[in-house]
């Protein structure tokens, strides 16, 4: 959309798992009922969202500055970040478009199924070390992050400032929080160029867009940073008096996933199925997950296995009694978190064309 | 634009004098070049900016809220407000987008000319007497004014979250300010429905979308307002970092018009002809008027008449000795403020399709 690249759908032939939602810059995508081989989800496999090409970038010359509302700004390049302690934590992304194709009102955009999400185990540095190393002064609210890809800025129906960079902001409460990571590190291997390299941001429970790869500099505002993907991009309405007030996308919601059946799967007739698949909750955690083989009319809860990892995703199964009436059958999974909040049936519109949360169903074949 | 409406280029039956920009909701314009009869622009020869149709209210049922972070929230009715204490005063409201037309790489919105522009004397009451009745509570920082026109919220490329109203927000340092009115008449006359029956805001120096019409609402609020109307449209780019970031229009930016001669006019050669024209300056004041009749290679300082009036335009003259050569011709105004700001040569595409400033040429055909 940025600039006026090729729509399609179709299987990728340099990426073999991942299907291509866009070409120049890059979407791809695994299909769902294929992602919970493991509960890494390998960096071939993972999803990948670009905005702009990827950025050819060399490691020895690669610098990341700190600036802006800071009392010491400084220049790290990549031993240096290195050689800093550094921590391994397990975090989901989501793409905040995940589901995308699910909204019939929205034509534009990357139309995502349910494969825009991933689970990996990242390494690298807090980024509250580098922070306050720097010295956050007192009048700071809000980070921003940078990345080195660049691209045309075509907001629609209006005039065009030339290139951006793509940026994202935090708030410094989040920029602060000990799992907020620049990652150098994926699964155990170096980051993959379209996952960042060298080094990117992970924000574990703020859907993808606040991850930023590439990153290049790290500026502290006094002010809010309203820039293009917190604005025209990656944000949605909340109520305010009763008026819609744009605001930043920010933590993932509740959500469940049935991977398997896979879509209009074939299902034998009066056989017990194990319905498997993954839920995740943002900055909470997974309470309860449920499922319904009668369009949500009457749910039974299923089983969550394993302990719960904050920030990652937690697999689920349940064994479904599948009818003996052959015909089709809307399949459906709902989340609750721990706050109580659960996934709603119907989409709220007031959240554009991201946030995609509410509950999805699934069809199969019974025969 | 909001409710895919008619756009055409027409002279109004109803409204003789302005022209139709758009239809349902009317869009007017006046021509310019008949806009300095006298200081004061009658009301019928006023520009109409309308975002949806015009609210039909009854002054008996009228009433407007005060609320939000107040101590004491109240509505008031019409002759309550009017028996309060007011003032008169002279100012000029632009519409953020005259002078669209001039724009090359805009195609949407109204298509102004450069007659979005009037001056008018209003009376009514300041808006801080209504905000100290109510008791501005400490984390106030904005005040939103709600006007009672409503239709589908049509954001492109987006759901739509149904029915909103226009509604704009002040910082509450502006909102504070003695010049800013809650207007019941226009030039002594009662409020014509079209410009905002029975009471508007009047934000003396701030282009025309602060100024909300058919008020119903007054909103304190502890945290900026960022509704539609001030990041989908009427905001702009300001670089923080480098980076662009959306803020909502607000100052007028100083701007001299030619209204004589009129574009294309045929102007007689070797004679002297007094150009004619008008100055405004947001919240500062006009301190330098200059015209050029070679297309902006040099420039002769211009005549102000009368004394400067905060938040009015100015009319000023200049005596043109017209050339022996005939041929066309182009004509340029551009004034100074007196804080140093003088209308720049080329368009800042940061600003969007809002706050066009730049020096706008006139094209005359010397005879």
């Amino acid at each position: 959309m940025m600039q006026d690249p090729e729509f399609i759908r179709g299987d990728s032939e340099e990426a073999p798992g991942l299907t291509i939602l866009q070409r120049g810059p890059d979407n791809l995508e695994p299909a769902f009922s294929s992602a919970l081989g493991s509960s890494l989800t390998p960096a071939d496999r993972f999803y990948v969202r670009s905005h702009f090409e990827v950025p050819r970038i060399e490691a020895a010359s690669w610098r990341l500055a700190i600036e802006g509302e800071v009392d010491r700004p400084f220049e790290i390049g990549l031993d240096e970040l290195r050689e800093m302690p550094s921590e391994t934590r397990m975090a989901l992304l989501e793409c905040s478009g995940n589901g995308r194709i699910y909204l019939e009102s929205i034509q534009i955009g990357i139309r995502w199924e349910r494969g825009g999400v991933g689970n990996a185990e990242w390494t690298g540095v807090p980024l509250v070390a580098l922070l306050e190393r720097a010295g956050i002064r007192p009048l700071a609210v809000e980070v921003i992050l940078e990345g080195a890809d660049e691209g045309d800025f075509k907001p629609p129906q209006h005039e065009t400032p030339g290139k951006i960079r793509y940026a994202r902001s935090l708030p410094l409460a989040k920029a602060r929080k000990e799992e907020v990571l620049l990652a150098y590190r994926m699964n155990g291997e170096e980051l993959a160029p379209r996952h960042g390299y060298p080094v990117r941001a992970v924000v574990p429970g703020w859907y993808g867009m606040a991850s930023v790869k590439w990153l290049r500099r790290i500026i502290v505002t006094d002010r809010p940073f309203h820039g293009f993907f917190q604005t025209m991009e990656y944000a949605v309405w909340e109520r305010q008096h009763g008026l819609p007030t744009l605001v930043p996308v920010s933590e993932i919601q509740v959500k469940a996933q049935i991977a398997r059946p896979a879509p209009h799967e074939v299902v034998p007739k009066g056989t017990c199925y194990r319905i498997l698949g993954a839920a995740w909750a943002g900055e909470s955690d997974v309470a309860k997950v449920e499922f319904s083989d009668d369009s949500g009319q009457s749910w039974a809860t299923a089983k969550r296995l394993g302990d719960p990892i904050r920030y990652a995703w937690q697999f689920w199964e349940h064994d479904w009694h599948v009818p003996n009436t052959p015909g089709r059958r809307v399949l459906m999974a709902r989340a609750t978190d721990s706050r109580g909040q659960s996934q709603p049936m119907e989409r709220d519109t007031d959240r554009r064309d991201a946030a995609i949360s509410h509950v999805l169903p699934i069809e199969v074949e019974v025969r």
